[in-house]
């Protein structure tokens, strides 16, 4: 048999994933108003993704040699962690489009986009606790634990992020930027689905800090490959809208590096078009910031880093699974390189 | 030594949960985002409550045979999931006061104040699994799915209350307005609170199922006691802003009641006024739909019903907790008696 692309793999388990969320998830009532709770919650659930972190979280159990079937509920609340924290990050960040589609609160208004958050919150705990039922108590308190940490490094990063853009603060260093990064994408996108994987592969609690550099440089990546994606991306296959996160006056590693390295008069134009609310910035200002990117050379700057941490993950990658070489190790590696080097 | 009063004896367990609480959540950080981050998660936490939930819980718990002391976890718990809630709930339903300050968005913007809520839930989830370490795992999973099963129900309700705003629908009949009121404030005012004091106790499961229609009732008898209270309350005391519900186009019982009453002449006077957005209801508006609930003894009318309620709840607190008469029985039918009477 002839083992699975990274693609084929990608999709079998992104397929057995949503089944068991959308499984989950409640279907029916009779009364309208709960059937509308209900299709609500499953509605980012519903959308196509690309299901990264819960095969990060699958494929590292493999490689540690767990069960595949014993890290499936345990990768479903990782996805339904990232609907439901998306469908409030979008009301925070003002965004537009997610996944192809208008956002939640677009489709039905804030209040109950924000309730349906908080449901869907804690039905992310009911998918976790499930575990008790194949992993026993003890290993779900385990990984209990990690989803705690790992949702008070994102909400912590997310509120560092929405700090700078209440305050109208761009005197952010790079230094600043990783921080933020680290807590805000590296944690729920990398750290946190690897140490899971591990705790469900029975990987001793003393090995398990060692997960956390590589997962920090490799959410970073990510990261800074997502911002790249946010300008240059395609907008059907990226689901999000092209340059929202200068329209949402994101603090990304291009636009920090501009700052730094433009000339006075540069400078106070972009900070004028940058400090303006979201609503008042128009498409044209958003070009004009672009063409700025292009005369300081901002993108290539910001590709030279991707790549630099892409590496540095990658020498950590074969640090810690080079002693198990195996399929699955082959596919989490070639996974690890998707998640740096994707274009959607 | 005298037994304490009802009022000691709430701010005896109030101080020991609100102590719990504040020493579990995060103090100081050097990076001045985080300390904001902490500060406002403490913010709601800080402010003057009853606490009546809370003490419901160990009250139940006491009267049940428990020892107070397993309780204050749950019972903080409680409170966490009570301000995680409210801080969402302000947001939605665009109140302006809370404990007699502003709501945390007015103070910090909406976008961080998600954030927050989102941040306090997840440590609500922290406070309650901490009773691992005095009521070991298996019963800690017992707290957990009545956590889960309180959330479900509050969000549907609350789903429900915004959806009938959302669609400016005002035909309810008392019938919906019960079933609404008893997702979104009977389980998590009573029902919860009074059956994980029960599960602490060591109550057979098989007996907690006859604690939800009791909870049921006595959170009506709250909630219509609260709706008065909005309308005619001390501002001061009460900590929200008078009329808010009005303001905010809430079904109350006595607006379902004045819509069913009034003549078609008035009918459409009230239906021109609650049909316009929050924003552009004035003042001499809200006063024109209390003078209609004068003339139609509205008021009076709801009086009359949360009397009857709190009867019912009487009745059957007395059928559960008769044969087992104590101290600690005697102050929890006076809080219950408080719940429905109370002026704040």
């Amino acid at each position: 048999m002839c083992p699975l692309t990274l693609i084929e793999q990608l999709k079998l388990n992104n397929d057995s994933v949503n089944k068991f969320i959308l499984d989950f998830l409640p279907k029916r009532d009779k009364v309208n108003e709960i059937q509308n709770f209900y299709d609500m919650m499953r509605d980012y659930p519903s959308r196509p993704g690309k299901g990264l972190r819960s095969s990060l979280c699958i494929l590292t159990c493999e490689t540690f040699g767990g069960e595949r079937e014993k890290a499936i509920r345990t990768a479903a609340a990782l996805e339904v962690f990232q609907n439901w924290i998306l469908i409030h990050d979008d009301i925070e960040d003002s965004s537009e489009m997610r996944r192809g589609e208008p956002v939640l609160h677009r489709k039905y208004g804030m209040p109950m986009a924000i309730n349906i958050g908080d449901a869907l919150h804690a039905k992310m705990w009911d998918v976790l606790m499930n575990n008790q039922k194949i992993l026993g108590q003890s290993k779900t308190f385990e990984l209990v634990n990690e989803f705690l940490r790992m949702i008070n490094e994102t909400t912590e990063g997310q509120h560092i992020e929405l700090s700078w853009v209440k305050d109208k603060r761009w005197t952010q260093t790079e230094e600043d930027y990783y921080r933020m990064v680290n807590k805000k994408t590296s944690w729920y996108t990398c750290i946190s689905p690897i140490r899971l994987g591990a705790i469900i592969a029975d990987v001793e609690k003393s090995n398990l800090d060692a997960l956390i550099p590589f997962g920090s440089i490799l959410g970073t990546a990510f990261q800074i490959q997502d911002d790249i994606l946010n300008l240059r991306g395609d907008e059907k296959k990226y689901g999000k809208e092209q340059c929202g996160d200068i329209m949402e006056g994101k603090r990304t590693l291009m636009l920090i590096h501009l700052l730094n390295k433009s000339n006075p008069k540069d400078n106070g134009k972009i900070l004028k078009i940058m400090n303006k609310s979201r609503s008042k910035r128009t498409p044209s200002e958003v070009n004009e910031i672009l063409k700025f990117m292009d005369k300081y050379g901002t993108i290539d700057y910001a590709k030279t880093k991707a790549k630099k941490y892409a590496l540095e993950a990658k020498k950590q990658f074969n640090k810690i699974f080079l002693t198990k070489p195996s399929i699955q190790s082959k596919t989490l590696e070639e996974l690890i390189d998707f998640m740096v080097q994707r274009e959607w």
